[in-house]
């Protein structure tokens, strides 16, 4: 059974808590972040991007443009997710102006593609004979994958195919480089593969499905290919190890890896890539080999908030339950990787675990990584923050306690903005004869196979999720593994179910109206005693939402507070004036009061206390201030 | 009234615990030692240091030895801290073939003296040129000062001056370099301020009175010297930050300086020679710079095992209460260094919070740093073990989870030795009326003022101290802070005492007997809650010992343990048997049973467990196992 989760979803609702952050991506994210790109924003470092496009077009037609490149080596991939971005807003909501700004971009970026089909601004421009001499770092087929996840979704939005002709063309001009012409190496920075598999899904083009299996199956074959690459240039981007496959993910050919390693976001990418191919070629190998790196990273290197990758050094993975909360990386970017590997983890299997986890980094780590206004971003999300040590501490200088504005590397905020803009492509997916419902979002969807339904929720804040059926058929509803308690009625009839693989199937008719019921009550989360840094400590969370306790909710300080986990949290009800609109959640707990002594042997006096919590997702939207989510247990 | 602590003090008795070290040193380490710098011992980095001496000594006469010298720049001064070991050993125990191999040694170091008075073997053998080029990094100052204290303490333990006499005409030529021509600059790891202080109370040599106030004193008033020095060559030892001030304590005029900043080790060095002089020479105003820096350092900067300079980069101080247990630098050096400081300070003031700490940086860190059998060694202290993260995370790599044998940069291990062969030096001080017992030791003392006792003791296994009094006059007794209950006698007679800043003083007659008995039970310790890795735990300590819970003891694991604070923890006999002879203590606990979820939300089965303790100083001599000193508290 085929599931095909990257369907064309209609779900944009301006009532809904998703439909208000597309919104947000749409007035805010959207024309800033263009703004970014054309140098016009106030305040922001220079990004150059469409000049670079401007540029290299004008590098093509053999013009001299001299030191026309600024940037990253990939900058271009952020025209990419900016217009992947654009196209699904305008997906959701059709918008003619900003259309034709895409239009626009789009043109530039096709007269920067070169007659061969190649198109990099930084080679380009910089220099042409150095082109391919540097997978490790050069990003080319990285900003390629890029692009082509941008050219798929434009189409998809838009059925223009401009921009899809072209990376047609580049897929074309790699697989040459690569296949025909027989040249070793694959992508420093995986990317593509996930990407050729769009362009297959959305062309059919089997050179894009041939090229990402040929990326796929030689990763890792050869170890010393990037030594070799080395040691054959003399020029570097940023003089990275070339020794060190693990950063890179090749270590050994993919089907044999066992752990997550290296740079967190390079992993996921990668095995997002892979379980698509497994799916989509019905490769148990390669899904086997998708399960252990799954099991590595949910089951021993992720945060409960879905980050992963929890070393600043490398932005990496590091060894199992090294979980640190204070000095985590957890890069937006890699629980962003986390969800696209997860979604097509579904496309394989339909497990509810896939889906959970899914919600957990959307919920927390990705929303986390964005400011309530849409206008700062974090790239690391700790779980705990202290105002004098987070920022300061030799160890914790990455740890910011507030989101800083646009970087010189802005990977992680395009990559939030499309992530959100397409919520219905891993809200929901399909097969011949079902409609999988896999994440609850208020909005109307239609699905390939038939089936259309409106959903109305005011979720996660309520946990009452209604499907009015439009059109019947076969749905399957997932029941998360958070929820304790969950009725499912149809038609206001109550009926019994058993979850499959956490998921309720059901068979609808037209005009049916189904009610979900899930667990709203708040619940203690204990970790592992494997994870050092979590021993004695308990965390809060209610239905996919990981709460966390600020100072400014706590009399300013959180450190001396213990939980009472054997009292019931009280739930304050919905306050929109509260963090753009949230749910605070009281718990009551014990106040050490410390004396001055860095150590005592008089135990602290300890009074009662009632601490309260947010949202992890709405942390450090009002100045500084300490902040933790695991908290001592009473 | 002036109070001198670095006395001449034979405590040499191999029935009391520092004795039985002070043995191990003479037997072990010492030789052990030797046969590494003469590069002699068996599966050893290559030391080279007598090679270096010999060659120098070719090159002042115009020898060419080509690539003679190999190692570190401060390769040098791994002799002199083993003379200076061997000098305290010699002093508390003769040993006749041991002195001839010093006096073999100093003679071949005495012919790598330039005839100028110059001593360094790094610069005389590769270039005479770049003398005092490289302050920052060179480390001849540094060098020089630890040939200084060896010159010195050879000469108190034997009477010989050679080296003596070398080291005075070695100061004469610093001094004429630095002050007579009028050369800028200051060491960039100080050291030689408080080896000045040494030679100036055993010489009584006025020129090394004023280089130790030079240095001192012109030190961080020019932030760009060391730039400018940068600026002004063309070589580099390992391209150190030239403008990094707080590295090297350079950031401010000294008496202006408020925070422990930088090189932990370089930082207590400095403090030390800034106490030294502060006392010699009645300096009030260093003096106060002095406590500020203490108070930065003990209040705010410290592990409750004494350990400080808690973060890797740059083996430093971090920013205050960033005292993480896993991720622990704590150099035993530094933890020696504190214990300099500590005893300088309580030459400037007889206050027990100096000695207290003094003796939890022995008791804890100095002594962790030894394997039991005197063979290994730890440089890196840390308060938490996890086999599988320890030395293997990214970030926890230099927390090995075994001591390691003599490193290429071997300055923990002679350290380590002197310290313990001097231990008599840090117990003891006196001034003209006064004899102070700082610390508790087995052993005979003589005083200068005449006081003469003879301790006996099993102290920190027995919380009895006997003084048999042979000379009488006033003696002052620390009473430790840690000691809740605490009882004099004087010829059996209990008698009433005050303490006075943490001292009783007693009046006594010849043949009088005093027997103290501090408070030998365990006690619990609860760290400040401004210190976030801490919140929640509770260590166990006793006397001056911190205990830790090692797996071995605890069915291999301790992580998923919480101690009963409110149980009252058992201490068990002294095991002659166990760990070179020690005491474990058995505490109630928690043990709760988790599953194999990373996180859940049923909260762990309990069950009682009883959890056995070891000192801190102990762990790690039976294999890699986990290792724990702050534990969860319940």
């Amino acid at each position: 059974m085929k599931i095909q989760s990257q369907i064309n979803v209609t779900s944009y609702n301006a009532g809904g808590f998703i439909g208000k952050y597309q919104q947000l991506i749409k007035e805010t994210v959207i024309p800033y972040q263009y703004s970014v790109l054309c140098d016009e924003a106030p305040d922001t470092e220079k990004s150059h991007v469409v000049q670079n496009f401007i540029n290299a077009g004008k590098a093509v037609k053999g013009e001299d443009v001299g030191d026309g490149f600024y940037g990253m080596v990939f900058q271009d991939s952020d025209a990419a997710k900016w217009i992947e971005a654009a196209a699904y807003s305008l997906n959701v909501c059709p918008d003619p102006k900003l259309e034709e700004t895409v239009d626009n971009l789009i043109e530039i970026i096709a007269e920067a593609q070169d007659s061969d089909g190649y198109l990099n601004t930084y080679f380009t421009i910089k220099d042409k004979e150095k082109r391919w001499t540097n997978l490790l770092e050069g990003h080319e087929l990285y900003c390629s994958g890029h692009m082509m996840e941008a050219a798929c979704a434009y189409y998809e939005a838009t059925g223009k195919d401009v921009l899809l002709k072209v990376m047609l063309k580049n897929a074309e001009h790699i697989y040459n480089y690569f296949i025909k012409d027989g040249n070793e190496g694959f992508p420093g920075h995986p990317e593509i593969e996930l990407a050729l598999m769009k362009m297959y899904r959305c062309t059919g083009s089997e050179i894009c499905l041939k090229l990402a299996e040929h990326f796929v199956n030689t990763r890792g074959c050869d170890t010393t290919f990037y030594r070799r690459e080395r040691d054959a240039r003399n020029w570097t981007v940023w003089g990275n190890n070339a020794d060190d496959n693990d950063y890179q993910q090749s270590g050994k050919p993919v089907r044999q890896q066992t752990d997550a390693t290296g740079h967190a976001v390079r992993a996921v990418y990668l095995y997002t890539g892979m379980a698509d191919l497994a799916s989509t070629t019905d490769d148990a190998e390669l899904y086997e080999a998708c399960k252990r790196l799954w099991d590595s990273v949910t089951k021993r290197r992720m945060y409960i908030t879905g980050g992963i990758g929890s070393t600043v050094h490398g932005e990496a993975f590091s060894v199992d339950y090294d979980l640190p909360s204070d000095t985590a990386y957890a890069e937006t970017c890699a629980s962003i990787g986390l969800m696209f590997f997860a979604s097509r983890m579904l496309e394989n299997e339909v497990k509810g675990e896939y889906a959970d986890i899914m919600e957990r980094a959307f919920y927390n780590t990705v929303l986390a990584g964005m400011q309530l206004d849409g206008k700062r971003f974090f790239y690391v999300n700790p779980l705990e923050i202290i105002p004098g040590i987070s920022g300061v501490s030799p160890t914790h200088r990455h740890d910011l306690t507030q989101r800083p504005g646009w970087y010189a590397c802005a990977c992680c905020p395009p990559n939030a903005a499309r992530l959100i803009t397409s919520f219905g492509k891993y809200a929901y997916g399909e097969s011949s004869d079902t409609a999988y419902c896999h994440l609850f979002a208020d909005g109307d969807v239609s699905f390939e196979n038939g089936v259309k339904l409106k959903c109305k929720t005011a979720y996660p804040y309520d946990f009452t999720v209604n499907y009015e059926i439009e059109k019947g058929g076969r749905l399957a509803l997932r029941i998360p593994a958070w929820s304790r308690k969950t009725a499912v009625y149809v038609n206001g009839e109550s009926i019994a179910f058993e979850a499959l693989n956490g998921y309720a199937y059901l068979n609808l008719n037209d005009g049916d109206n189904v009610r979900l019921e899930l667990d709203g009550k708040p619940h203690f989360v204990y970790a592992s005693s494997k994870i050092p840094a979590l021993t004695g400590m308990t965390a809060l969370c209610r239905g996919p939402l990981v709460y966390c306790f600020e100072g400014v909710d706590n009399e300013g300080d959180v450190m001396s507070l213990a939980l009472k986990t054997d009292s019931t949290p009280e739930v304050c009800g919905y306050d929109d004036g509260l963090l753009s609109g949230t749910v605070k959640i009281n718990v009551e707990a014990i106040k050490s009061e410390y004396t001055d002594s860095l150590y005592t042997d008089t135990k602290p006096a300890e009074k009662q206390f009632t601490a309260s919590a947010v949202p992890y997702y709405t942390w450090g939207n009002r100045g500084e201030n300490q902040m933790r989510v695991w908290m001592t247990a009473k």
